[in-house]
């Protein structure tokens, strides 16, 4: 059996198990895990459709169809295609007369949402999400193969940032370079670059601008991108140009024990959760708990950001085979932040960290 | 009165003519258009309420605060942040007690949109697209200054497209240097990158892959990206490498005329769907209409695809300000396709095409 018709048939029983009679899915992750077809998201209705008991079929505008092709999917199922001034809703509600239950794709855009709502008005919606996540939360060792590639790719871009992270240049300017470097070292598409130095460190998601690095300014580099396989990278170090604060340098200990902490404690049985506690205990020993103001992680995989998350109240217990970040931070405003981010796999008798460079304060 | 308060109240009062109690936006151009905030569109929910009769509020995770502060939006409108483990979701509900209808984004994720659903079981949801698209799909000057930089930029990349496009070279490797220079001529991002040589040329949106060049291949290059004011180019020109088969070079001629006329025929008062009827009479009167397999175009702004549609059937009388792309082509399925395309914007007084490349077949 091939992958996709395993994935496919897997994803179908998990819905049946759910009461769900079938499922739909709109070009995103969701779509290119389950098909392998990594469709462009248009406002013409691209549409998986996955009953319980009948076949699957793709539905796709006319001018998509030479493309959906390519990606051999007509292979795994049949391809319907409409024509441009038809009404693509009301095809896929054809599709499913007897259907009282349908869970859709998580990311599906309000104007689909709504339009299915319409068009079926018995159907009750749910969230696709918890289906697809029972499939793609634990990866398969190919999946894993692919993070890892996706990891070193971003390790070497990260092993390269004294050719560009250096007092007087902008967080910008660096920010392009690194971006471009996303991209040459491994990367289809490179889609975050956060590059915060000085007081802009205390924003976690800080949009690089043209502030001026200065010496002594840590400097956080929070990265990632897509490689061609469909996997995402993400790792964060935090630099200094020239020599840190002291203070800032003894916070930072701290920050690394933390994350070493944690990762540490990550195996298969632990609740999420307990990751997020065992960095946390860490900095709120050291007076610290209170600046770090977000989860200790996600997961990874196709989506940057996907199940299982790591943070207070989920408590899920963590099984082989899943990948998430670990990334503890502090955040003072308007003085500095910091924040280390490696992924980390579980695996049967504990942890695979994917990302390799060191985490020490790099002093560039 | 700024910028943004008059684009707030404008879609008050349009929400408010629409018998809408809140529009609710999250991360997405609408939100942009509205408030100059460009948030990451993350699982944590950043949301917009903008209720008809009371002051709008920006809801945001608490470690997107300072990324919010820093787009200026707090000197517009009250942000209101929620912590790691709150229900944002339910804190929305709470802002609007007493709405019965309420329009949402037409990108909202499903996630959010089923979550609003379900704590505000007594609210209709409508889309907030038409509300949206009043404001934006008649472009104010300094956006159509945008629009205009943002074609120049594609301009200058497809002006260079002899250093990269030749026989002996792979799609993807043409591909990845154009998605370089789209963001080297001043985008902020490259968006899409089509290269579609020989039979995939017959594919309007294929995905370039290892396919090699040949000597005669036609090649269409439909390229585009975002400026960092946000705004987007969209332009398609058809290159071949080598002496063109005849009968396409025929075939070439019958669009380029096409083409042409459809731009002449663009002005205040006429209807939409007539643009796409210009074109495709050219192309039918040779015969070649059956092979134009899609609408003529679509609007574009902050959006690459948006209103209005130029599209049988949108009656819609054309006004000066909106812009759209006007981009006739053929596709000969396992032969060769073209397309043309340009983005223009109509005006008091007829049209201005702000794509300025030659539009003939570029021999290279």
């Amino acid at each position: 059996m091939s992958v996709i018709s395993d994935r496919l048939n897997r994803a179908r029983e998990t819905a049946d198990a759910d009461s769900v009679d079938a499922i739909l899915l709109t070009p995103g992750p969701d779509l290119r895990y389950l098909t392998g077809y990594d469709a462009l998201p248009l406002e013409r209705l691209t549409c998986l459709v996955l009953p319980v008991n009948d076949d699957p079929k793709l539905v796709v505008p006319s001018l998509e169809r030479p493309a959906a092709e390519a990606s051999g999917i007509h292979n795994e199922l049949e391809i319907v295609d409409w024509q441009e001034t038809d009404d693509p809703i009301a095809l896929v509600a054809k599709m499913l007369p007897d259907a009282r239950r349908i869970a859709i794709g998580d990311k599906m855009w309000a104007a689909k949402v709504l339009g299915f709502r319409d068009a079926l008005p018995h159907v009750e919606q749910v969230l696709a999400g918890p289906i697809l996540a029972e499939l793609r939360m634990r990866k398969s060792p190919d999946e894993v193969e692919y993070l890892r590639e996706a990891a070193e790719a971003i390790d070497r871009v990260h092993a390269r940032m004294a050719e560009w992270l250096r007092a007087g240049r902008t967080e910008h300017d660096v920010a392009r370079d690194i971006a471009a470097a996303i991209v040459e070292e491994g990367h289809a598409t490179a889609d975050f670059v956060i590059v915060a130095a000085g007081p802009n460190s205390a924003s976690p998601h800080h949009d690089p601008d043209e502030s001026v690095i200065a010496d002594g300014d840590p400097v956080v580099v929070d990265i990632g991108g897509t490689t061609s396989a469909g996997y995402c990278s993400d790792s964060t170090r935090t630099y200094v140009a020239g020599e840190p604060p002291s203070e800032f340098a003894k916070a930072y200990d701290v920050l690394l024990r933390a994350q070493m902490t944690a990762c540490e404690h990550v195996r298969a049985g632990v609740p999420a959760e307990s990751v997020d506690a065992a960095a946390r205990d860490v900095l709120t020993e050291a007076g610290l708990g209170e600046y770090f103001i977000h989860r200790i992680g996600h997961g990874i995989g196709m989506e940057v950001h996907e199940e299982p998350y790591i943070v207070s109240g989920n408590t899920l217990p963590l099984e082989a085979g899943m990948a998430f970040s670990v990334e503890p931070g502090f955040y003072l405003a308007g003085k500095y932040g910091a924040r280390i981010e490696d992924i980390v796999v579980v695996t049967d008798d504990g942890v695979d960290r994917l990302n390799q460079r060191p985490r020490e304060l790099a002093i560039l």
